[in-house]
């Protein structure tokens, strides 16, 4: 499994919440607390917004804790919303273009899951890619697929519906091809002004997704960034949560999905 | 333009090739004498036969003159039939999933050309690769689909057919997309027994493809290996090399394909 | 030979002069017209300073042109002092602590030359290097040697003359050693405020340094970033550049050297 | 911690040792079942012995498990005398020039451990160096620089005592130092013909060091490759393991230097 954060709030270093925290996911790259992996060394990756419409974007195939450019980076760049992600690799190739978070224009999306039996499915699903957005698989991951199949579903005018409609897709493919193993999809986007974070599963046991709300800023992650679980607010399997203007709204993910899982 | 060379005969260590020659692909990957392109950092990799059935392989995205385990494993390993290239991108990003040699099952290929509107094109030939190689496709390059597409026409069992009919449809998709640009293919394949070298253009600028018999060994590749470029053969555009038991033999490429082009 | 360049003057993002010139350092990278080595892509190097007082810094081995990270960093830093450099290698291996620039405090240094027979004096350089420096030296090459000898002769409080003092070190152990090869140094160093860069050689062969002044920057670098090379102002060798305020000053290195060179 | 194995006997693809071992060193890198720290990705090495005098080097930064180079080369070498390593930092950058194992000639080094207070001992270890190997030093390591010191110490014509001075000098500069951390070493060497391997430590926590005797090979590492580990023997601290012509003896340390420690 790979871990994830985000951050929403006022603009700070961010090396105040890559390595500062108890709990940081430096740390957690190192090894995890809530999760089944221990080593999250198969790639790293940053999207931050500033001035700029589109983010800014970096990503190593080193482990995050031995990358010096990682450190300097983090104490140099301030944003008031930026993603960070540490790759524990389901199978494709540790490279550049395997490593989240993947933007499209002002678009940031990162993920930690997997479609059972993507290795059967993946002819399928890069088929569903529209011509236009091609050009935009870059690697060979589920993620990117994901996000690109997001896209053309409609991501830019209704993100909820555009990410129910893709995971009916997947898990109507999945059911054709008699796979048995779930879809695990939590997973986290922004178009720069809001964050959209989602948790799903097709079985029982969507990967954990954590939010917080501090004084000036909202942190949302795949694990709590420091050892009080309790103060962070577990966001249930089948919603989503909404982070904009300095508050954070968990809501049901549209029933057609509901049904369906 | 990449550039490439492939031996075949008595084992040799591989550093007697790729290092020890007036004009190796080392030093070529500095400066070109018979390319346009000046600079090839953009990876590099090997491919070489051996007591397995299914080739060595070595890639690296660090430029051949940096890259220490490279002069380590050229001096150490030893073979009777072995590819090289070193890439120059034509787009596509510098990582190992995008470099040269590409392998499936006892097959090795290399490519030096360029598809014209490849970027244009990308979305259809991938959709082309039928679903059972689709999991081959590791990178985005144009060279990777091309191998994948021959495979897919019969490469095992009749290359040269292969070969054609692949060149044809990559031809007539240009048409279909109106691009005037050229498809300029210069290749090499190899089942670990013999060779086969292509050297065509859809124009009359075919890059260049040169074969030199030596007393143990055959050397064919993009450019020559020594100073001496008039004791090279330049095997003629539209045309074949097919290397066996130390003996080459040039013969034209089918009819079918030079009506089409 | 390697090339840099550095900006003073109003803030601008790291792209307008990394990759919106004519003469970019990014395209220098790839082809030089005033250098005699062809090729830089042993390293790439970025300092920059912003509200910290220590400098952001990233180095990677990639060669500059195919670095997907530097193009997004350029687009997203903004600094009104930076130092960029590309590398060819002299010797030592393509690593990134051998990248420049070299840090340390405020402090931030690059370097384009070569110590004649600096094999044979490493021993003795690294010697040098005062106790309390030594966890500074991070790798192998000459320039960071020199660094940090500079900061032993106190460059922190009077730079011209640890410039002078050091280079009179190494001149003498040339000597002792009886090397006949030139020590060439055209380097460029800066505490955050000021910058100062030196055009040295022991032989009348001194590496090239070219100053401009802008509206409202000045630039100065290993070649000129544009093609009127008319227009850039050529530091004399044994001179040294100041620029401050928004202007440049140029004079030359203390007697003392001028006596010994 | 570091982990390392080597290999003594008949000659072996590299893979029937690395990859195919229920506690292969690859597994053992994700995991650790004996040491403290649960993640060793910060560089990997091998160094392989075959009709060359001089071993075979190759040296990576990525994980070893993610390094698709490794499994083919693991897959195509066949060696009856090999070293690996994967790494731990404990404090120096993950480079190419900090992975093991080191080599000089026909000799091999590598090393599990760590000087107590290194980074304030480097300054005077480094001016052990004698200036005929100092351009050995090619990294930043304690390992290397130990290395460096057995050769000057004797390493190729009475190796024990090399080893038994080399130390003597480290824990003698420690005290000096008022150092309270302990030297720990657990250290393998060959020159291709046997295997030295010590486990030693200052203090009474010697890294782990087992043996194995096979019908065919001997296996000397920091771990044992298989689940049961009493069938491998557990080097005492203070001793020697020597390996040739098949079999392995275990004497102690000379005198001189328990007295010390």
């Amino acid at each position: 499994m790979c871990r994830w954060m985000a951050y929403h709030g006022e603009p700070v270093y961010l090396e105040s919440l890559l390595f500062k925290q108890e709990h940081s996911l430096i740390h957690q790259s190192l090894s995890a607390r809530k999760s089944e992996v221990t080593v999250n060394a198969d790639g790293f990756g940053l999207g931050w917004y500033d001035e700029r419409e589109e983010p800014g974007l970096y990503h190593e195939v080193l482990p995050a804790w031995s990358d010096s450019n990682l450190k300097s980076l983090a104490r140099h760049i301030k944003s008031g919303l930026f993603f960070a992600h540490v790759r524990a690799s389901t199978g494709t190739e540790t490279n550049r273009s395997n490593c989240h978070p993947f933007s499209y224009k002002n678009w940031l999306f990162m993920h930690n899951g997997q479609i059972g039996g993507y290795e059967s499915l993946r002819w399928q699903m890069d088929r569903l890619i529209p011509e236009h957005l091609y050009n935009h698989r870059h690697g060979a991951t589920d993620s990117e697929v994901i996000f690109l199949l997001m896209i053309a579903n409609g991501l830019e005018s209704n993100p909820e519906q555009a990410i129910t409609v893709t995971l009916e897709q997947i898990i109507s493919m999945m059911k054709q091809k008699k796979i048995e193993e779930p879809l695990r999809f939590t997973a986290v986007l922004s178009n720069g002004e809001e964050i959209i974070a989602v948790r799903f599963s097709s079985d029982d046991q969507a990967p954990s997704l954590y939010c917080k709300q501090f004084d000036n800023h909202i942190v949302i992650g795949s694990e709590p960034l420091d050892l009080s679980s309790e103060s962070w607010t577990l966001v249930p399997a089948g919603h989503v949560a909404k982070i904009k203007e300095n508050r954070f709204h968990i809501q049901s993910l549209p029933e057609l999905l509901k049904m369906t899982a």
